[in-house]
This record gives structure tokens, C-alpha cells and sequence, in this order.
């Protein structure tokens, strides 16, 4: 198969009359567009699905954040034959990309505003539709699905996040009777997501965000996993210096292979300017820490959850609050001194004016190995019941599309 | 001098009123807020000029962007004693910053959407205004005072940009009988900003306005100057392999020895992926070159001005044209191809949402640079007539300044 | 415990009387001195040692190259109690080193200039000797006493190497009825040894070998493990254009994202100006690729064997042959043109003049990895059977001696 | 002029016969077949001065070092008909490249055993001998000229270096009656060899002498010139981490830029472990510095005179002293610490077994603008007597056949 190159992507005929579109479809069609056009692999598995209809007559369920890079999974998907019926995550779908969705024929449920409980009744209404594979995010569908007693229907499915993951080999357990793919254990993910895309945007975060300098300046990264190495490279390659906090030995030693001074965070709020935690933990920072940091110190979260930063504890604890510009958020301490919040702890790379998230090739990377697992699930090949990784050959088959877009071979 | 460290900036006691301000001139006064907070330099000054009042009873002209950088200096030169009257460069008035500083007293000429004819209105009041000493921006004051023929009365000048610098020697040549020193040679400022500064922030714009991914992506960067390798460097340090074009010789060997490919735009057309321009020169990148590039490659301009891509020629070349997203403009070509022209060549690094521009540090030091040569103007030293660079202890003692800011120090 | 700074390492009162000795132990002694001042982990070790006596009343039974870092771990498991008998690898024995170790009561079979029928005759004059322990390499001492029939006798062993631990779970196998911990397979010998050491004394060798300039210069690294990441990575630190040969999809992906070109060794034939063999494999490099390589091209094995290049097939082929200063062949083919062949496909930075070889603090770490693993062996916990990694609690004890070490801790 | 690619070096046909020559010609024959093999400038301009014989009846008198690398340069002089008597600097002759050299009937005066006053004499043999034209080292040549009065009938000169450079605008001055051209003064040594080779060497000297790890340990690099940051760069790009010590305020801010800590050298006595001095300046590090160093700290130099580091004064302070290896030697202290020198203070990267110095394509760069800065002394335009820099259309000429060497065009 050859592989467009990265960017040859045609306007699909059929999407040139965006002008007959009503507003919200039109701006989400247009914005759309942009992301589809750098996806060659998504429009690769698509020239595929086309002809190879692995989904015909199959309706897939979906739990998925409703943006303009989901919409093009779903596009692809719907291309192969699939019935589509989905809604997003709590309090992130596009209305504008749900809109435009809609206008192809596939169904979504929700809209941005809704409130929980609307949340709630929107994931039931996916598995009311009795969806014959699903396409999950938390394990939000294979939860109900068990609670309903529907397993025994369900052909198989995917699960984006690893926190998912850990809920279907947990709480869920032996009552999963299907076969789910969680992708984001892919090591293809570790790669092109958590290492390069993370570390990226995350110093383009702090950059666009608070508009400081980099060079010569002071950063102390809490945990060395794959986010926290890029992080730390990213800031490095910029000519800052970098010290890191992490618990695990094995990860502590590679850091002081690369140059990073390492510690325990208390060994560095006195020298640190700017804190950034990528630890997968709750509290790494304390209002404690808080309390001892450099005067005027910059705290920012590029971990999943917004707990990593003890948020609620430090606002408790200052004498007074004032927000500064875009996500930037002052909080005076006791003795005249203060340190700035960004985006509430909450992910950096998401925060602010105009964030884009990870790159577009990271998630065209990551929608292929969706889109191939889910194949998978259908192919006749018996997969075992339960969580399992995203089976090798199909890592492999992406890396190979990958290089070939990215204009290597092997 | 001890400088406070970094971030280390109280709360103005009288700016905390914020609340009884009128809401443009409020919401100028927490966007200042944050930069002020970040500019030890500027503070030092202030706390300087406040006790010797170098500007006690003279009147500055001001020509320059209205923006919260720029307010800052505005505040430490009034609180240096000077009376100021000015205006901004065109169409680059922020009008709430401006509502802001005439709650100071400054005297702040025109807004936003004035027309080319008011603008000019704008810098004859503030000759109107009989200033003393200019602080001026693309020579525009100081050709004024030797059209009207008042350059006698003008003590002396600071000139912020290069080409204000060589109008000054050109076509005002003998005429510009008072002192005039040209902030943008000094060779802090290719330090700090164009090499390190604008390197970064092109890096940012790239990742921010366009979400496309840096590792193993093919970057033409024309021009090696200190823009230029900033560029070059930040790119490479990211992953992205980049090509540079460079007719100086000696810079394009230095190119070769940092480990780029060199050559001629021409061998790069159909290898690049992301065109940027940093050359100083008009069209360095024409209609003829982007026909020939690779289906889908990006174009971005981060030169000073808006001509360095032909952008009219290509459009005039293309088939069609649509927007996609921020900034993002997609030119069809003959023979189904395309190019994508991102934030129609201007700057990139104030394209987009949210643009930042140069980093607060960058601006601290460039205006501690200001400061200092005003305040050299009136010290009673004798300074030849005409343009000169920033005098050399001048330039000493903020690198002594930014060191410490930075914590280190000789 | 607290760990001496590298290099705060007194002369030993004992060993000050160098010049009591005889001229090749004195010689020995003076260059194991600069190795023994620069490992502080060994040090501690030593002191523990002397403290507890582990080997009090036990023979250890070594297989291992005979120069002056393995020396300092020789002294230090004498310190803690063992009677030593060991001999060399075939032909690397210093006899100088061997001299001073004898001087101390360590016995050490054999010299450099031993026939291979010596050498196995000092194999056997180990096992003779009815050793307790075993410090193997390549598991010649393990096969010994598994042919004579007294593996029964052995309480543990030792595994320096990979290959060596490959034989012990091989042909070996059931027979093998003491525990056996394999070194090489710890994942701090990966962090310190194949990624930094590995890469860096490449780098070095390449430079002290040929003295050709790294910048702009085009190097193909065939292998994308931990030794070819390494080396990759210091050649594009140097301004190097690095491109990679790698068969397994996902290394291949990394190489990718990291900036590298990636491809098939045909893909750049003519285009490397140097190539680097890093792959485990035969033949990497055959004479048909040599062939088609660019004139003038350079060839050099860093990996551990000698047969990743087709050495004699290259030479076969080759129209005529000189030797050109240190290390380096000149070796003429059909049509003009040549290739130039490193040290004969030996292991790069172990030929040539002065090669030094990996970092002392590498070896340092691996060394402490010895000596604690021969103390668990015997310490009264049940190991099993076989062919077993290193523990983990040793492989962090070691992490936290070596960070702190290098000045840095948890 | 299409340059051959680096390598394509075909053994000149009247060099085959090595076999017929005596041993140490035979020996100097062959060192200088690998490094005239890899200078593609030099074997162009051979091929041009073989037509145009720009020296033709000329006699050049040379001062230089005589080692594989200038020999090329003498036989390319040969090559344009030049009849050449030279001598070595003060016991830097290599005797077989010397006995090499005068097979070809190139006349060098001297051996590497001379003594002081024999040197002087070999001086005065090449004056003797009437040259037409002088390739100039340290001025010496130039200076006895003048002496004798013979300066009217020299043609022209080319110095090497910039302290000789200095002399002819000192001490000689308007007795200068000749034209000399600076070869040092040229930017493109400043790229080639200063900035690149100069750092890189560096850093393998400091792994080939002393075996040390480079990741994460401690640098102070004394000097922030083309030398120190190119020496600064290699080491953090190792892992290092650097801190400097700079005297000029603009220089050290460029450091501070690039990522580096800066300080007095007093600031980091006892933070550093390895101490590089690239100054310039005499005893940089001094006595009083050594003596409150880190306990071990490893102490050398990079730049050309042996008298930035205080060796007199650290060794008359010290109360023991041992030599450990290759050009390590240990100083005891008072209070049981110790420091450790490289190779007595002299240039680390000519120092130890086997150095090999700057690379061979630096040289090639260099040895092209001595060739043509003597060619144009003869080429009939007039040049003004006196000092004077590489005319700037050979800098540029020079350059494009740098980089077609390396690959690229303009």
C-alpha cells in the first residue's frame, strides 16, 4: 500500500458544499477539514474500509470527547459500513463538530452544557440503541453493559485510556464475557503521544500561556515517566535547567544520565522557578510545598488528572487571589510572597486561550490503531474475553504507515 | 544594586483598586498587572528613577505599540518624573491598555480603528505637544521635528528599530541636528531576542496555530542570521530535520558545520514540508517557488515584514482558496495540489489566537535599554548629534542587571 | 551510609610502597591506583565488606579479563574475606595487572601471550582449585562444572555477560543446579553502560581513530538498541546528519521520532560517508554492500563481536589493501574506488592507540552489581536453581549508591 | 570547479612505491597517504597550482610545524612550482614526515631533538637560503627579516597565527615593508576550528586521558570565547552540566542564554569537578584557586599557551605528588585532599597517547586559505605592506568549496 505523503489530501467532493450547510455544521465541516487533511493514515484506513466494509450491517457505540479529530474516526468508521451512535465526555462536546456529524447520518447524543445527570442518560441512550460493538473511553459502555446484563450481545470492544483499562481488569473482571483492546497501552502510544507530542505541547503551553522566558530559567519536573522525560528534554533543548523529583530508583538514575539534577521536591522549592508535575499521583505538590517555594514560583499540572497540584488546599492557605491574563492566577502567601496557579491545575497542554492539544499526527497514529482494532474484533479471528493489548502485528502494520508517511521506509 | 528576583514583585498598593476602574481601563490594568510582575529590570529602574527623577519637568514624545509590555515603560518613565504625550503605531493600539495608562495621566493619542489619516494626526499632536525628548519607532517623530524645523529644540532621541536606525542615517542624514540612539543594535537585543527569543516563539506559533507535529518533519528555513538560526536550532532541537537557504557564504557554512543541510531554495522545494522565511529580503519566497513545492507544504513568514513570501502572486496562482482554522489559509494550485499559507505571511509569532510575542524577559531587557539611553540623554554627558548604538557601559551594566535577574553573577 | 564525592578517594596507606615493588607490579599498581581513586561505589563496597567479611573461609573461582578495573574488584571481594583463583579472557590478560594482584595473594592464572590450549588449561586450574563461588564469564567455569560433575559443590555464580547467561538457559540448562545471577541483564548496565558509555566511547574512538570532523558529516548507525541509540545521538549532538537501520518496526518508529532518516542499509549506500554496525547480527554489513557503498567510505563495528561486517568477504573482494596509520585499512575495489575498514571490525572503541574503553563510573556500577549479587548468593536467602536476573532490591540499592555518588539523591 | 566528494582520493600513482623508501620515510609516507586522502580542498588546489604554477621560480621560506598535515600543504606548494626550504617549530618536527618531505626535494631543516640554540639556527638557514615569499609562524621569519634587512626583497608573507599576527602590528610594525596576510584572522577558523574542532577535540581528549564519565558530572569552563562555548556545547550535549566563568558582561550573558550557570571561578571551586581553562589569559586558575577546590577536581587547558593553569605555583603548594596513567597526575594538598592535572597544563588536545588534534577537514580548510593567501601575494594586484587579513573573496571562494566538499551548494 502506498501512503499518501503527509498533507496530499484532496477536499473530498462531497464536502465542498459546506455552504449549503447551517452555521454551527458549516464551522464544524470547516474546522474539520484542516484536521482531515493531515491525517494520511486515517485517510489510508478509510480507502480500505471503503472497499473492504468491515462494519456493514454493524452498529458501533461510542463514548469519545466530540472534537474535530474524533469526528474524523468516526467519518472513517462510517465509511466502513458502520452505524454509528455515540456521545462524548462530560462537559467537552463541540457543538459544532456534533452538528456537522450529524449531517453525515451519524447520531449524536448531547450537547456541551448538559448537565451530569444528561451525561448519564446520554451513555444509556448509546447502549439502548444495543450497539453490537463499542468504541469505549473509561469503560463508561462496558460498565453498563454488564450492569444491564447486554454482554452476552456484544461482539467486542475498544478502550481508549488506560485508566479504562485498569477498571476492566478491576471492578469489571470476570463479567467482561467480550473481548476489549486497550489501545493507549500500544507501546506505539508511549512513542508518538506521551514522549514527543506531551513534552511539545506542553512547552508550547508554558510559552503561550504565561509568555515567560525559557532560557537560563529554573524548572523542577515531578516524575520521569515517558511525559515527564519529554517535558524535561523539551525545556533542556531550550537552554533551561531542569531538575527532577521522582520516586522510582531505575527512572531517578536515567535522569542523572541526562543531565537533570535529581531530588526530593523539598531539596528544589527554594531553587525552582517553575513546577511542573507529570506523576499520574494525587498531591505531588502540597500546600505545604507551596507554602516553601521561591517567591513569585509558577505551578503547572500536565498530568491527566488536576489532582496532582493540591489546588483546593493552597487557595485555602493564601491571604489573597487574583486572576492575571489568560489561566494565570496569583495567590499571595503569608510574609509578602506569592506563587501563580496555571489553568487550576488542570492539564496545561488543554488550557488557555486557543489550546490545540497533542498534534495531529500523534492522534491520526492513534485513531489507526481504533480503527484496526476494531476491524479486528469483526475478522473472525477468536480473540480471548477480556482486556488484552492491541495485537502486535497490528502495532506493527502502524509503524510501518507511520514511516512511510512521515517519508521513511523500512 | 540588589535586583529582586524574578517574580518577586509585590502588588502595587495603588494599583490594587482595580475595582473602581471603568472596565476597559480595568481589564488594561490586569493584563499590565501580569507583565509588571514579571520585569525585575524595570522594577529596579523604577525604584531608581523614583528617588532621581531624571525626567523631572520635561515632556517625552512616544511613538510605539500601545500594548502591556510597552505600559510598563510608560509607568516607570512617568514615575522617573516626565510628563508623556503618545501614540501608537498603526492599528496596533490596545485600547483598554490605553484606557489604562490615561487613568495614570499619560496621554495616550488614538485607538484601535483610527484610520492611516488620523494616525498620522496622531504623531503631529504629539509634536503639537512640544516635547522635550522622543522615544520614537520607525524614525516617525524625529522626521516630523525636521520637517516643522523644530530639531533644535529636541534634546535628543532613542530609536527602538533598525530600519528606524537607517532612515535616521539615510534620507534624514545631516538634518537630524540632537543626539538619536538606536535601542535595536545593541547586541543585547540579538541575544536576547532575536536569537533566543524569536526562535522560540516561531517554534510556539508553529505548534499553536497550525498542530502539526515537529519530530522527523522537513523544515526550509531561509536566512541564517540570528533569527534565522534561532529558528533553525529550535526546530532541530524538537526532532525536525531542517534545510537552510542562506546567500552569504559565511553564514551558510557556519549552517553546514550546525549540522543543516544548505542550499538553494530551489533544491528544497520538493523536500520541505514547512517553509519559513527570516531573510530581511522581499520575496524571498515567490509565486514560481510555491508552484513547485511539495503537494501541501506549509509557508510561514517570521521576518519583520509582511513581504518576505509573495503572497499576492501566489494568490493571484491559485484555483481556489479557503480558511481552515486559526490562521490557516489553504491555496489550490494547477493539477490538483496545494499549499497552505499560514496567517497571510505576516508575522507568525503574533499570528493566530493568542499570540504572546517576544518573551516578558526579552522585553524587560529591551526596555531597561530605553530607559537607560533616555535617561543618558539628559545626564549632562555630551552626545555627538545623529544616530549612535546604545553606549557600551549602558549595555554592561543591564547584562550585569539580567545576570542577576537570572541568578547568576560575575 | 555516606558515599565518598567521586574522587575523594585517599591514596591506601598500603599501597604507597610502590616503590618496593617490582617493575611490571609497580606498574600494574600505578594504573589500577587512577581507577581505584575514581570509584567511590567500589570503595563503599570495600569498607562494607571489610566490616562484614561475606566471603570469610570461601574460595571464588573467576573467569574475567584481567586489567585494571576488574583488579579493583578483585581487591575488593579479597577485602571481604574470599581466597581468590581466576584467570583472564584468551588474550586480554595485562600481565602487569596480573603482577600487582599477585603481589596481594590473589592468584591469577595464565598471561598474555597464552596459547588457546593454555587458556583452557587455566579454565581448568580455576575448577581445580574446588572453588565455593563462581565469577563467570561467558559461563566457561559453569560448563566446567557442570562436565566434571561437581556443580553440586558450587553454592552460586556470577554471570558477567548476556551471551554467557543465553548458555547458561541453553545448553546448559537443567544440569545447571546452583543459582547463576546474570549481570549484563541488570536494567542499570542498559541506563549507564550501552546508552552513555557505549555511545560516548564510540563517538571518542571514531574521532581519536580516523580524526575526521563530525559536523555535516553523514553516518548510517545499523541497530536502533540502547548501544545505537546512544551512538546516534552523540553523533547528531556533534552536528552529525545520523540515518538508521533497524528491522523492527517499533525501535525503527522511535528512530523516526527522534529526528533520525530510516530506512533500508541499500537506501543509504550512497548516501553515508560512515557506517556503524550496533546490530547483535552476523553480517550486517556484507561485501555486496560494501561494493555499492560511496567511495571512500568508512566501516566500524561497535558491537560486541567481530562479525557484524564481512570482513574476510570484504577483503576477498578487494582489489588491493594498505594500512593507513592507526587502525585504519585502505581497501581497494573494482572501478577506482575504495572503502576504508576500522580496526579490522573489532569493537571500535576497544582498538586503536590508548583506547580506554567505557567510563570508570560505568564499570564502577557494574562492578558494585558483582559484588553485591556474589554477597546475596551467599547470605542465606533460598536462591533458586539457574539462570536469574540480578534482584531488584540490589538493582536500587545500587541506583541510590551511584546518584549519590554523582551528587545527587532521593 | 567540481570538487571531488571527501574521500575520492585515489592513491597518486608515483606514491605506490613506498616499498623503495627507507624506513622512516617510508613511515612518514604513510601517515600522510591517510590525510592527504581526506583533503579534498587541498587536492583541488593541487590540481589548479599543477596548470597554473603560481610559484613558479619562487622560492618560499616556511616556519610550521611539520607533521602529516602541513606536509600536504608543502607538497601542494611544490605541486605550483615553488622550491621550498623550511623548518619545524621549537620540538614539534616529525623526523619521518621531515625525511617524507625531502625525498621530494623539499629542504627541512632540523629534527624533533634539537636544541634551542640548533632551532635558531635552522631559523636562520631558511632567511640563508633567500626565500622569495615566507609562510610565516609566530612572525619569526618576518622578524628576522627585518633584522637583517633584507625585508626589501621579500615578495609577501602569510603568518599562521594571531600572535603573530600581533607581533607584526607591535613590536615590528612600519618595518614591515611587505605585505602578510593573517591567516587566523579569518572567520572561517573561527567556525571550522575554533567553535567545532576545538570543543570536540577537547571532549575527547578528556575521555581519552582520564577515562571519566561525562553525564551528569560537574564542568566550570573558564572562557567564553569561540573555544569555551564550543567546549561548553559538547559537554552538555554529553550530559555535562556547565557552568562558566566570564569576565567580558556581553559574552557571559550569551552563556547565561545558552543554558549555562555563570559566576567568578571562585563561585564554583567546589561545585565543579572538572575545570577547563580557555581563556587566554595567564594563570586563570591559580594557586590559591587550587587549594580550595573539590577534593579531587580534575584541572586542564585547552587553550594554546601552557600558562592559564598555574602549574609552578600548584605544584610547589603541593605536599605529594604521583603520576597515575597517561598524562594524569595526582598533587596532594594540604588536609588529605588532592587535585589532578592533565598532561602539566599544556593544550589537553594535543596531550596523552595518541592525540590527533583538530580534525583533518579544519586543517584542509585552513591549509586552503594559506595556499591561495600565498597565491595572491603573487598574482600580480597590489596589496598594501603591513598586517593584513584573508582578502574577502577568498574567505568566500573558500567556502563554496567547503561545502561542496560537505555535500551542500549555493
Amino acid at each position: 500500500m502506498i501512503l499518501p505523503v503527509d498533507g496530499r489530501m484532496p477536499i473530498d467532493a462531497s464536502l465542498q458544499d459546506q455552504a449549503t450547510l447551517d452555521e454551527p455544521a458549516r464551522q464544524g465541516a470547516s474546522r474539520v477539514e484542516w484536521i482531515r487533511s493531515r491525517m494520511p493514515l486515517m485517510r489510508s484506513v478509510r480507502e480500505e474500509f471503503e472497499k473492504s466494509r468491515p462494519f456493514q450491517d454493524l452498529r458501533i457505540g461510542v463514548s469519545l470527547h466530540i472534537e474535530p479529530k474524533t469526528a474524523v474516526l468516526l467519518e472513517v468508521l462510517q465509511a466502513g459500513g458502520a452505524d454509528i451512535v455515540g456521545t462524548g465526555n462530560f462537559g467537552s462536546t463541540q457543538d459544532d463538530v456534533a452538528a456537522w456529524l450529524r449531517t453525515l447520518g451519524i447520531e449524536v447524543l448531547g450537547r456541551r452544557d448538559d448537565t451530569f445527570d444528561a451525561h448519564q442518560r446520554n451513555l444509556e441512550g448509546v447502549m439502548d440503541a444495543k450497539p453490537d460493538v463499542l468504541l469505549d473511553n473509561g469503560a463508561d459502555l462496558a460498565a453498563e453493559a454488564v450492569r444491564r446484563g447486554v454482554a452476552g450481545s456484544i461482539i467486542g470492544a475498544t478502550e481508549e485510556t488506560t485508566s479504562g483499562g485498569n477498571r476492566l481488569r478491576g471492578e469489571i473482571g470476570d463479567r467482561l464475557t467480550f473481548p476489549c483492546i486497550v489501545i493507549n497501552d500500544s507501546p506505539l502510544k508511549a512513542i508518538a503521544e506521551n514522549r514527543h507530542a506531551v513534552g511539545q505541547s506542553v512547552v508550547e503551553s508554558f510559552m503561550r500561556i504565561t509568555n515567560l522566558m525559557i532560557p537560563g530559567r529554573r524548572f523542577v519536573v515531578a516524575g520521569y515517566g515517558w511525559c515527564g522525560r519529554g517535558i524535561a528534554q523539551c525545556f533542556r533543548a531550550f537552554g533551561g535547567k531542569v531538575a527532577i523529583v521522582e520516586i522510582d530508583e531505575i527512572k531517578a538514575l536515567e535522569a542523572c544520565f541526562d543531565g537533570c539534577r535529581v531530588g526530593r521536591l523539598e531539596d528544589f522549592l527554594d531553587w525552582g522557578e517553575v513546577f511542573v508535575t507529570a506523576t499520574g499521583a494525587r498531591h505531588a505538590i502540597t500546600a505545604g510545598h507551596a507554602r516553601r517555594m521561591t517567591d513569585g514560583a509558577v505551578l503547572m499540572n500536565a498530568g491527566h488528572f488536576p489532582w496532582e497540584i493540591e489546588v483546593d488546599g493552597i487557595r485555602a492557605a493564601a491571604t489573597g487571589a487574583r486572576t492575571m491574563g489568560d489561566a494565570v492566577e496569583r495567590l499571595d502567601l503569608h510574609g509578602g510572597r506569592h506563587i501563580v496557579l496555571v489553568a487550576e491545575g488542570r492539564m496545561v497542554n488543554l488550557a488557555g486561550h486557543a489550546p490545540k492539544g497533542n498534534s495531529i499526527a500523534s492522534m491520526d497514529l492513534g485513531f489507526t490503531l481504533q480503527a484496526f482494532s476494531l476491524q479486528r474484533l469483526l475478522d473472525g479471528r477468536a480473540l480471548a474475553a477480556g482486556a488484552q493489548p492491541v495485537p502486535d502485528d497490528i502495532n506493527r502494520r502502524i509503524c510501518r504507515m507511520m514511516m512511510e508517511a512521515m517519508g521513511s521506509a523500512l
